[in-house]
């Protein structure tokens, strides 16, 4: 019904009726529980264009002011929020960018004012919120129950994330880890769900999300998925985590730039870099195949334990330094040589996940909503793949 | 009911309608129904000790001689057959052991002829069989759907073996991995159900199994739990698929021997193992620990990525070198180190999975079982326990 109206604009209860294929009664009674939730307004009658004689009919329409659902992601250096309306669509966005240091106090104070400009921009507002996503860095136990969040050294635990926005916005507030989310937003954007992937973020940090037989795995404790803090290289540097040479020692973003600056390229940052791979440097082309090489063996192991479908290697430096793709790919062929090759394990950068994150909070409140239960059901991943292709 | 008359032996309808709470009529529709499948049969008449008048009421009992599950666990060089009853007691088993390159045709043969000798030997018969489960080495693709099961090298394919039992036994066949099936039983096998566990057997080859979020893994291809070949030394021996350096090549059985015996030591067999671990000979202690730090590594990682309650380490030789498991809790105790010391990560080995394969395949057709349908319920856990228990 909801998918009608986008679809068509403002219609009568009778033309909506037809439509959807209910019988009037029926749909009174929906549209009445719609209008009351603020999903869904009167937006005029149809006494303008009316034929025939009698009582003009009411046409209803989408409340585009109405936000239904609210997508956050925290990130180490920004937060992004997202607004969709009752049929799913994004009707609203934003980033703000803070320093890495922020404490959670006032990444929420940022988060929540950028809520509100972007409702004195666009008009949205929130009284009539169904559910609110919150991606936040780093393992968060208890997912989706508001268990406490653990983090490491320097990084600050965002407990208390649910709470305030509970407590601000009266609707039910789901936490997860924020790259667990992108593998779900990942696995329901598919013209096919995907029933097994790994996803692998490089970023900030490098975290990763499974999707396994069709659901988003949490683990035994929510912390699966932790791929950044697998040893990569056994006598390698200190990791934040305690441990030595884990992936994330190699392959994060700032691990990335000063292993390239190590080669004496003049290498500070990610356009620095850009510069290097458009120039071609073979130092610094070493050193990311290196980086590349290491992932795939880390993605390999995984990928040898759970045999997915696809696996998905994101972060904006994927699309900077495409070498480290394809030496990824190249070793994760390599590792995965046990399995008859007809296998396919196409690795492939995530875009859309990796510039709107706030998508994978909001997929994560689609997929509990009762209408995905039965996800990866194709109608389910039909449901929300166009609010997410209209955000791109 | 089954349970019922497995506990108190033979009942009448009466009886037996107190007991589980049924109504008179329900119940003997389903009695009805376990005469005509064989289930159970009418034991006797309570004539000699009823006490009133009128006609003596039949006593209902399991038929001990019905067998109604078939377990068959193949192995590089024994097949193992375990039947179940009604109530799910294994009332029957037997091992034959073959050479390591007997053909896949031959192999059937023996376990046919097994099947046979176990019916002359307890007088089981096998009319009314419910399912057969069939555990085989190596990976099995289209696992539980019949479909064809690829090998490496020198290791035939068993293709086939599905139907051979169809024709035979004129039942439902599930065929899967042997050593995942033991995951399953392991899983299982637990005063609680666990949800989330891996699990690690070293044999003559190295395979495993997962369970995550209560659910057996498969992969998208049937391959999921191949941790034998997970790549523990880069620049390794060649293994038998192809690679280099493969958890197998290292932590097999016959891996394990030859590196100990490389130490100058005189081993060749398991029990020539097992003497230089009582006399506590240093350089195979050391060659042990080295393995098991291996085995650790790469449990490091799988347990890194799914984040389990428990993990658990098979095989005989765990048992006969102790090191091995300790040494490799050691080395997962590390490689977990990223995730708060709160997280049990237990390692032990699987003593009656180990020894008793067949019992992993009979669990696969318990847990396809409506009965089971709710895995892990704990209903369905201790439905399936008493079994295992008893066959030890």
């Amino acid at each position: 019904m909801l998918a009608a109206l986008r679809t068509h604009g403002a219609l009568s209860r009778g033309e909506l009726a037809r439509r959807v294929g209910l019988s009037r009664t029926t749909l009174s009674e929906i549209t009445a529980q719609l209008l009351q939730r603020g999903a869904i307004i009167v937006a005029d009658t149809d006494a303008a264009t009316r034929a025939g004689s009698g009582r003009p009919a009411e046409r209803l329409a989408l409340d585009p002011g109405s936000g239904q659902f609210l997508g956050v992601d925290f990130g180490h250096r920004r937060v992004h929020v997202a607004v969709a309306d009752a049929s799913h669509e994004v009707v609203a966005q934003g980033v703000e960018r803070y320093p890495d240091d922020t404490p959670w106090a006032d990444r929420l104070a940022i988060a929540f004012a950028l809520i509100d400009r972007i409702s004195r921009e666009t008009g949205v507002h929130y009284g009539a919120l169904q559910s609110v996503g919150i991606g936040v860095p780093g393992p968060y136990t208890g997912a989706g129950a508001g268990g406490p969040a653990v983090n490491w050294k320097a990084r600050l635990a965002p407990e208390g994330v649910d709470t305030a926005f509970t407590e601000r916005f009266d609707a039910p507030v789901i936490v997860d880890n924020n790259t667990r989310l992108a593998a779900l937003a990942e696995a329901i954007n598919r013209p096919d769900a995907v029933d097994n992937l790994i996803y692998l973020r490089l970023s900030d940090g490098v975290g990763g999300g499974l999707v396994v037989s069709g659901r988003l795995v949490t683990g035994s404790r929510g912390f699966a998925g932790e791929l950044g803090h697998v040893t990569a290289n056994p006598s390698g540097a200190p990791c934040r985590c305690g441990k030595r040479g884990c992936l994330e020692t190699i392959a994060s973003v700032p691990a990335i730039l000063r292993a390239c600056a190590a080669t004496g390229a003049d290498i500070e940052t990610l356009d620095d870099l850009a510069e290097a791979v458009a120039k071609g440097d073979p130092a610094v082309d070493a050193v990311l195949r290196e980086i590349g090489s290491a992932v795939g063996r880390v993605l390999g192991a995984a990928a040898m334990t759970l045999n997915p479908r696809e696996v998905v290697l994101g972060g904006e430096i994927v699309r900077i330094a495409p070498v480290l793709l394809e030496q990824a790919a190249a070793t994760l062929r390599y590792e995965l040589y046990s399995i008859p090759s007809d296998q396919p394990h196409i690795v492939r950068a995530a875009q859309l996940t990796d510039s709107d994150g706030a998508l994978g909070a909001i997929a994560a409140i689609f997929h509990q909503s009762p209408l995905l239960a039965g996800y990866p059901d194709p109608a389910a991943s039909a449901e929300t793949a166009p609010q997410r292709r209209s955000a791109q």
